[in-house]
């Protein structure tokens, strides 16, 4: 019965973990976040940390793949003109960002700025989480492209990887400005210029 | 006799401390970096850290003005196109990121991330600095805008400010690709789409 239990629960305590440590992460910054104040977080005995992960930069690892599976970036439902599913996908990050009054700004970003030359694991998940944020984007764009919705005759690729970098540069930005100008700023220049 | 050395070192005490700490701050991050790291590598005994500055936090803010003053950011000479002078001053920014291997990034963008949501006197000097410098970019803008060498219509302030942004958030993406591309989808986006 014990081990049982035991099954049942041991993903939900890594799972706990995660949770946890992530809001810690995008609070607190990599350095600022212990393993100690992360497992108080998950309302998990520290000792239990190491049963799941090896290091705090393992923990880091799962913390950014489980972000970007569900950061908000959301597009609007197929069917849809596609450059208005794509602003869709930007207005749902931008209301997460006004909910928080601007500061935290984006874990993606922010472990970039962090962790880049100082962790391979973080470094190589971070590359491929903005990979398939961009080519998501990419999709899009290639769509509007087909379907007449932009003048803009650039390679989608590069179109969708500019934008997503775009948008970490104004999320950065806000966080230092605590106000929405550099988002309207990247809505304007990008939908009314660049797509237009 | 004494007293006179006293008061011409100390300047220099206080530039070398800036100077070293720069350089920490830039490649270990704010966290990363002990007052005991900035005085060891400026070659200064700990204890004179404090007769130039109050806390880290201070230097700090010292080290942005620093850095926004000398970063590499250099317009080309008054009197070519003003697109050609705008390009060479992020290519001259490029040339610095090549020099590290796309690591350390733009203190700016680092500090912003790291520090924006804990310190408002650095956030404050980022602030300023972001601001100089886009000021500076939609100067060049609007230049190009009345000398016919862009068809782009938008607001040459709105476009200033997204174009720095752009760079912060393309040089954050190299740290993590570890290559050109983020640049080179900037320099294109930027120069044969957006400002063509």
């Amino acid at each position: 019965m014990t081990s049982h239990i035991d099954l049942v629960a041991r993903p939900s305590t890594k799972a706990q973990i995660i949770d946890a440590g992530l809001a810690e992460l995008h609070a607190r910054g990599y350095s600022g976040s212990s393993v100690e104040d992360i497992t108080r977080a998950a309302g998990v005995p520290k000792g239990s940390f190491y049963n799941h992960f090896s290091s705090k930069e393992e923990l880091a690892v799962e913390a950014v793949r489980r972000y970007s599976g569900m950061a908000g970036w959301v597009a609007g439902p197929d069917g849809g003109p596609a450059l208005a599913r794509l602003r869709n996908g930007f207005e749902a990050l931008h209301a997460v960002l006004r909910g928080h009054q601007f500061s935290r700004g984006c874990l993606l970003g922010n472990m970039a700025n962090e962790l880049a030359d100082h962790s391979d694991g973080v470094r190589a998940e971070l590359a491929e989480s903005l990979d398939q944020w961009s080519a998501t984007v990419a999709v899009l764009v290639a769509e509007a492209q087909r379907n007449n919705e932009t003048a803009a005759t650039g390679d989608a690729y590069r179109l969708g990887r500019f934008i997503v970098n775009s948008w970490e540069g104004a999320v950065t930005r806000s966080r230092v400005a605590r106000n929405d100008e550099p988002v309207e700023d990247f809505f304007v220049t990008i939908f009314d210029l660049l797509l237009a």
